[in-house]
């Protein structure tokens, strides 16, 4: 039941804590049992709706108008209560008169804080495209808080940011954390060596939250806002934070974290990372990746995964060099990999395909790599010796290795071999001494390459187990001793005999970023901003030990938008 | 540079075993540069091609054509050779004979050793699924090594089995470990509490390598031939094989490998596993999943990653039964999710999906669930109330909690609500005490759906860090007193809710498996086998320790394809 009073005040902007507040005091006023103040955009008079709150007064309003409903026990209740508005305007005026001077303007406030690196603008969305620009003019860093800003706004302000070796992050970025001090929504983590950047506001909070729970630290959150991501924006921001972790000292582990990019933008950023000699931990949510790791790069699927495998890689040094490949000739340069492992083979296909471009064999991951004849190498090949065709009236290569014998010494006579991997499958029904044949094959498959003036890598996998028949430890000593690196583990394996053939390959180490690279110094020093919009992100900004300005900023023609936009067109002219 | 010998043998029938012997017996005859043993099949004579033996008498060979060819320092030190070739056959004859009677089928076989449960076959694969066959009719399980067994054979040999509750590991499967034996090929791996099941024969000897060198061990591990998976065959023996394992005391860890099956088949088998109340760890080679855990599933990308997690899950002790829901009156079903944080919510959404059907959303997994009004839920709902939809002349609800608690209000009013689950984030630049708006708001919808017989269960994910301007304890616990289940992890709160909604949802649990189960008693008895073909199976299931019976099989008409078709036909007459 109730009666309700009504109040629409067009054309004056108040900022969102103000409504708020203003809620909450009339929420308290005697005889008062419902209170709604809204601008009144569709979406807002919804809400009303269901709160019982919409009343025809209140439906005809426009999006920039301030809506004020009041639900009383009686009218007179409800009526008095609505009175009371001006009276917390007015308090709100000569509360603010009280403090010390307070800028109107972001260059006057850079005028008073001239060491502010940043600018947090947190105005309504239609302006916040206009305060960020006046920021970049001069030369600040841009955390842009406000949602609701246009997709061509965001495109524009981070290619001139970019051009001028600055941040935009956001717009709709809720959160960065920069040398310590939180900027927007932001918890207190404790400082470490794990940087991030990240595309979703919550995500970069819950996985840096879910980070120091588990012991771990930062260096700096970097937020880019979620649509940085999306193909309009190519990731500008997100590929700049990256770079900067990458070149930051301090930051010895990375945390990437956005919902999904489309294939290209995931492709772009993940390139990127690849060339960073550091630990990379990505956490594109519920991206599928066929495998987990990749070189530096660790695939997370969810924020708990995210925070543990940065923490368990920031406690560990690891080195993501890539081998050396001094040894080999020049035109060494393919993988021959003789398998009789039929899915060892496979396993090793799937790990190479994320270091070369692509693999022969007569298993292939895709037809366009089928070898024509599988006794003859194409570039990279890699082949199952124990395949159908290889098997009519011959035994499976476990057991007979007299294929492969033959084969060492072909593929050690092409100058454009530099590796032979090979499986060496001990066990019960295996050959009970593989060893025997294949090592002085190997032997002599190094000393004639050897002889021509090259250095031809033999890698073996011993797949067995110490109570295996063989004596596995007989088995690789004989294996090593002819001058096979042995592994025990297929991943191992195929992971280093792919990072050793992309060194051999890998020519340019190109970038590709546009603009200029953003100094890294502007994280490490201590962190002074100019905020505009919310004051309750400047209170929070002094009480994290932050130089902060608050600039009272009011909208152009105080909120009237037909008046505004008349103004910039004679400012323009 | 040496001269050629050679002899070409019609309608002969050599296992492979002897081939490789008979080649390995000529290369050491004085003289001899080269051998070539091999059946005329059109690969092998490539083969021989390779190494310059195949002379034009080889090349006008057939498939079932035994050929010798002999490279000699001269022509007089070939033909010496190749003359010897009888001398080698009849050693092997009168060695033979030296041994105890063997039976010359299966038939007589299983007379001699009732107890046998398997047949191992490895004969060559056109006679192969004619062995099977018999094994079959006789009641035993089958392990078909042989490769080159036609895709039908295997269809009708695994309908027939399943249909008896028998098993037919093959045709190509290397692998098995049965009760602590390995058959074919197998490594002594350390006996412990970890099942698998494998559609591959050297992921199978990789996996469960890398287990016992991670210090794990095996109860049984069963092969099923790689093509069991695909479509055509819809993994019968895989899926009898995971049955089996769910059923066998013993095993309390279960590890699934193949090479990526379709769809289809991976659904199938993804969701028999999710139905056994054992951790399954599933590595189909380089199958993308969205997350890497789900219940009782976890999925992995590389052979080694599989023994890790299958080695972890063995030593602790996981609950994988559904959660209590007795206290929920009919009728209560979905799940009603409010959130802040537009990534958690996503995240929640993702991990939701893999017990779900579908959540509506305003931010949905796809487009089918997009919420038709944000403001009014559709039977599983989740909201990201931050969305800028909500955020015109609006805090952002990290700040302001209006919309929140008036919501709670609104779901815990639906009689199908079950579930509330919200998530609250602190930090600098939130709210500074959300409980005591969503504390009270909480309490008031438990107490209001118990007024009307429902229990109401609230999950709340707090967000943030024992240094939070918040007090996360006072948080946590004014969060508590109020009724909630609080979790500081998203992900585990969002795997609390998708289990019991699912509980709450599960009428059916029909396994829907063909054909008869199979007895798991079959594996925990001693091993005894019937071996046809590869003595050296023979030798190491001996070796094992096994009961093993030989048999001396020889092919129909001794080989002759064309005379065993003949009499194949006057039988069936």
């Amino acid at each position: 039941m109730g009666e309700i009073a009504v109040e629409i005040r067009s054309g004056a902007y108040y900022d969102s804590a103000f409504l708020m507040q203003l809620q909450g005091f009339l929420a308290d006023q005697p005889g008062v049992q419902d209170v709604g103040v809204v601008m009144g955009t569709d979406a807002n008079k919804e809400v009303l709706a269901q709160s019982g709150l919409l009343v025809p007064e209140a439906e005809a309003a426009m999006a920039d108008d301030l809506v004020i409903v009041i639900k009383g026990e009686t009218r007179q209740a409800a009526e008095l209560a609505l009175s009371r508005v001006d009276e917390l305007i007015a308090s709100r005026r000569s509360k603010r008169s009280e403090q010390d001077y307070l800028p109107k303007t972001v260059e006057a406030a850079a005028e008073m804080l001239p060491e502010a690196g940043w600018v947090l603008v947190s105005v309504a969305g239609r302006y916040a495209a206009g305060v960020a620009r006046k920021a970049l003019a001069l030369g600040k860093h841009v955390f842009l808080y406000s949602d609701n800003v246009s997709l061509e706004d965001e495109v524009s302000l981070k290619q001139e940011a970019a051009e001028k070796g600055l941040l935009v992050m956001g717009p709709d970025c809720g959160t960065a954390i920069i040398n310590g001090v939180g900027l927007g929504f932001a918890n207190k983590v404790r400082r470490g060596d794990i940087g991030m950047v990240a595309a979703s506001g919550t995500g970069l909070q819950q996985v840096s939250v879910r980070i120091h729970q588990m012991g771990g630290g930062l260096t700096h959150a970097i937020g880019t806002g979620g649509r940085d991501v999306k193909d309009a924006v190519g990731a500008i921001t997100f590929r700049q934070g990256l770079d900067l972790l990458a070149r930051d000292p301090q930051t010895r582990v990375i945390v990437l974290v956005a919902k999904p990019p489309s294939r290209s933008v995931a492709e772009q950023i993940v390139q990127q990372a690849r060339r960073i000699s550091k630990p990379v931990v990505i956490d594109f949510i519920g991206y599928a990746t066929a495998l987990r790791q990749v070189e530096n790069l660790y695939f997370a699927t969810t924020f708990d995964e995210a925070a543990r495998l940065a923490v368990e890689r920031s406690k560990e040094a690891v080195d993501f060099q890539p081998p050396d490949t001094s040894r080999f000739a020049a035109g060494q340069k393919y993988l021959r990999g003789l398998f009789s492992g039929g899915t060892l083979a496979y396993e090793s296909l799937l790990i190479l395909s994320n270091y070369l471009p692509g693999v022969y064999s007569n298993i292939p991951l895709s037809e366009e790599y089928r070898l024509q004849d599988s006794l003859v190498s194409q570039e990279n090949t890699l082949i199952d010796l124990g395949e159908d065709e290889f098997t009519v009236g011959r035994l499976h290569p476990m057991m007979d290795n007299d294929l492969r014998v033959r084969r060492i010494a072909k593929e050690a006579a092409d100058p454009e071999t530099a590796v032979i991997l090979l499986d060496v499958v001990l066990g019960y029904g295996a050959h009970e001494d593989p060893a025997s044949d294949l090592a002085p094959a190997i032997a002599a498959a190094k000393k004639a390459a050897a002889q021509e003036g090259r250095y031809l890598e033999v890698v073996a996998v011993v797949a067995g187990t110490d109570e295996d028949p063989q004596d596995m430890r007989a088995q690789i000593k004989a294996l090593e001793k002819a001058g096979a690196r042995v592994e025990t583990s297929n991943d191992r394996a195929a992971h280093y005999v792919g990072r050793l053939l992309k060194a051999l390959a890998d020519g340019s180490q190109a970038d590709g970023l546009p603009g200029k690279a953003v100094n890294p110094e502007t994280l490490n020093k201590p962190l002074a901003a100019i905020n505009v919009g919310l004051e309750s992100f400047t209170d929070s900004l002094k009480a994290q030990g932050a130089q902060v300005i608050h600039v009272d900023w009011r909208p152009p023609a105080r909120g009237n938008e037909k008046l505004a936009s008349i103004l910039e067109r004679m400012r323009r002219k």
